[in-house]
């Protein structure tokens, strides 16, 4: 069964605004790799798509790695004398920085510097820091807010708790006819950073929602997971399954107004780096396109050599190309609808393509078959080229000697997959195309 | 035996005029797919080479396509009121639709024009069409022609027959000292029209005359057919031929005095398609390559995927890229000797590398060996460089190790294959060298 | 045991000069493919390192080729009426045609300007001829000498002997931990000149004379050779030798201060290719690559297609492509100690890599191992991108799959060899890697 997913799909109208509404009802979520925000913002999901949410116990190894503890704030702030919050968490859920260890006391202007991140270039925002694996306290302020500090002693207050709990992730996992499945991954574990990653969730959910109302040949497995350690833990307890992972995609950055980028699988010849790349150039708009590198989002996990899947990841500016990454400017208005909504056409191309493309065999493969009685072709010769779908056509017969798929053929051609599709189509429901 | 194709050969001198004038004789014959027109030609080639004549009956089926009704045409007009003929078969050929068939009657001017063909952006030319898979009657005139009938009616006649008879083409053989061919095919069913294809008809027919004076180590089949059906009968009643293929050529387009252009074969990288674009590289002058596309001439049917044979196309500028292309303009005046002339001296140049071209084996592969002792080595050494002559015996020794043919010993040394076939002959006289 | 070849090691201080002195020493002396010259030269290379000196009769079969006389010079001149020497091999021996038959007797200016040769172009300048495989007797002179010749007669005298005797070639062999070894050959033919040859006897005289202080893991043979006739006796004698040698080059022209070139192995894809491409690419200066031509120095006979060694040619100009090659401007002035040392400190970067240069699998191929709690990941998260030495673990362990070599890895992550060198020792340490 092929996906038909034709730009005038009824599902597709607001799609960006879908997506941009549930990051505004995610964004101001404090997550972090473990804790109450993920575990909140995984339920509110279920509502559209049949998700499952895991819970992995602190301590539980995972390779080379052990869940850690789960932490929850409650409340953070730096007091000055007067009992001004000068610095709160309710304002900011950037301003702890992520994962803090809990801490409460009096201390010295130069202590509390000694705790304090800034962007001194970018003076009025705040940055988003994490200390996951070496405890430590601190807040992020912006430039301006940490020089406004004269005070000698400041109260600080880190409400939290870092104790066993677990780390939650969430699977949604819609079966086609095929157990054969294509995975998309993105990390929920930043708090209120938009393009990274609520878009990533917001695309990955829309995704999802859709895919579960058509009909698809490969299974579907979209994972919501904490960055790093929820990778690592979803690989180590699904082994078995991976052999079943024919495609896969990370979903990050997906909003931005820049040009969308792909980063190749680790093996960089996949069919879904082609696919991807397909889809890329035959937009006829700016894109760009990076070789993988053991650095960046899970695709790290995914694509180590013990796993060596054929994922890549799909973006528009990577992480950490452009000056909001990792800051409070990475906010709600820096969100477009129409971006998000254009990440998912693309998205939705790729799975176009990989749910419909295939190796076939030409029925007559000695000679041209004669197109014309078949009405396929142009009836008055001499004409000085042949049209754009009788080439197709033509392509589709030469190349489909069983070592050729339809996106071979298409690259080969120098065709839009569409085309090329449509005329295989045709050729099959004239007898001239068989799948083998 | 290999084949002496030095530039002095007597047989050389007045090529280019004799295949015009050749062109010129054939030049009013009307021809189309099938009928007395390409047979008349086909006779006309017969008092220079050993031309075989293969008539095949119409409804004989040639994998998936039939042998179409034989086309024959007495006369054609249109006439006015006053009875003048403003179209006339007798001054062109080009005027009748080609394969139309007959038809006689009175038609009102509305009517008539339905039945008209013009190139409007060429408002002197006539166009060239057929139709051959549908059936039509029709005329092709020029634009002024075209709008200078302004009569009501007009009496059209086209005395022609459709009917059952039988398809033509000509196979001439030229056998070798194997039974391992070279082909050379092109199409023979354009009426008045000489870039296409008369050129192609008197480079083959020279060319076929020319090598049956010849030892050659291939045997030559040359194909005169009817585009696209001709080419598909053909390979249709000789399939257990095509084995013996081991290297062609699609000929046409081949007098107009712009660049060479040579259209790879389907495989891309086969030997004759080393060949062409070694002849064409080293001859210092322009030229262009393109891709195989599975449309133009008969390479279609020669690299259908069930062929695959090493078929390319070697014309000047390809079909459709020219303006003449299909129009009247495309006449006798176009036609320029020294340009045919020029075009049959690159076939010379493959066919010169095809015949001579071999796998050596160095008899002294340990340590180059001392061409000094044998005179083959300037004397006094410590000059800057070896010379061009020394370069390419030190080339064929080192790389003479079973694995490089002199064509790729050509390329990799980056040296005229003439060179290195010279250098070749000399080691193998000093006892250097031998065929694998 | 891996190389230590770092900056800061005391026997490199000091070796453009020591290269350059020894250089000074051999200057005089003149060389030829046989004689005292060449025995007096390998001689003193004796004190610095183990080198066995060979002694292979005239007339000893060496494949296609034949030991030559033994050629040794006591004087030669010319002298006008007055009894002046107006050419004397006393003065440079570049005078004398290399390997000049003995020759006494009044000749006429005429006769004499026949056994001339002069460099037109650069009129102070004395060429370097030599006349191996002919037997003739010359004088080499400048332009300006040859034109001040006006005498009717001149008395000639080439005081010489060419007779049965032997070829000498040295060969120093420092072994290591295994029996597969690394070759580097040099030219020692050559008489007053600098650059081609006395820069590659210096270079390698000092690379022997490192290498045997150190532990190494292949096995070194340095061949001092008279050019040509040299290597192939070598080869001919060693037969059974050759399929141990693993990397090897021909050092020649290493003390121009132009840039230095590599010339590829005839296979051009090699780990020593490869390993000199990378010093090269990695130091950041300019330099220039050629591909394999069977013309050159010992290269020729290593390359040859029944032994397509593994050998290489390591240059600064190559030969033939400065002006003063083969001439009496390649001497002394010409020299620069600190463009010897340069040459030596790529040779060593080379050595360096091929001697640490293995294949490791990761111990931890699923997933990323958790670098942060081995110290070897910053601590705090969330920066915009790795640290250089980091982004060399990740690589490290990301291709350690046993396919990929430290090498490879360095040339696919565009790193330094020895950043990539350096992240694998520190995941050696903490038992993240191991050799295969």
């Amino acid at each position: 069964m092929i996906l038909d997913v034709q730009g005038d799909d009824p599902l597709h109208s607001g799609a960006g605004l879908w997506m941009y509404r549930f990051m505004e009802e995610l964004y101001p979520i404090c997550r972090s790799i473990t804790g109450e925000g993920t575990r909140e913002t995984l339920r509110r999901i279920a509502p559209h798509v049949p998700i499952e949410i895991h819970e992995v116990t602190t301590g539980t190894k995972a390779f080379d790695w052990t869940v850690p503890k789960e932490w929850n704030v409650r409340d953070a702030y730096v007091r000055n004398e007067a009992g001004e919050r000068v610095i709160d968490f309710n304002k900011s859920n950037l301003h702890l920085l992520n994962y803090s260890i809990p801490f409460r006391g009096k201390v010295s202007q130069e202590t509390l510097r000694e705790h304090l991140f800034t962007l001194p270039e970018k003076p009025d925002w705040i940055p988003y820091r994490t200390s996951y694996y070496k405890e430590n306290w601190g807040f992020c302020v912006s430039q301006r807010q940490a020089e406004a500090l004269r005070e000698p002693e400041y109260e600080v207050c880190i409400d939290a708790d870092l104790k066993d709990g677990s780390l939650t992730y969430g699977e949604c996992f819609v079966p086609g006819d095929t157990d054969q499945e294509v995975l998309f991954s993105c990390h929920v574990c930043h708090p209120s950073l938009c393009n990274d990653n609520l878009s990533g969730i917001a695309l990955m959910t829309w995704l999802a929602r859709y895919l579960k109302q058509k009909n698809s040949r490969f299974s579907y497995r979209f994972l919501f997971v904490p960055g790093t350690i929820g990778a690592i833990v979803w690989l180590s307890r699904n082994e078995e399954l991976v052999s079943k992972i024919r495609h896969g995609l990370v979903v990050a950055c997906v909003v931005d107004h820049r040009k969308p980028t792909y980063k190749k699988s680790r093996r960089g010849d996949t069919e879904i780096d082609r696919a991807v790349l397909h889809a890329l150039r035959t937009r006829g708009l700016d894109y760009s396109v990076r070789e993988f590198t053991p650095y960046g989002y899970d695709e790290r996990q995914y694509c180590s050599p013990g796993f060596d899947l054929p994922v890549g990841s799909l973006t528009r500016t990577p992480h950490g190309a452009y000056p909001e990454y990792h800051t409070s400017a990475d906010n709600l208005s820096f969100v477009r609808p129409e971006c998000l909504a254009d990440s998912l056409s693309i998205y939705l191309d790729v799975v176009e393509i990989l749910e419909s493309n295939s190796v076939y065999m030409s029925q007559c493969p000695k000679c041209e078959p004669q197109l014309g009685k078949r009405g396929l072709y142009r009836a008055l010769g001499g004409l000085p080229d042949a049209e754009k779908g009788e080439m197709a056509m033509l392509w589709v017969l030469n190349l489909s000697d069983g070592k050729h798929s339809l996106l071979d053929i298409a690259e080969h051609a120098k065709l839009a997959y569409r085309e090329i599709r449509r005329a295989a189509n045709l050729l099959i429901e004239h007898d001239l195309l068989k799948e083998e």
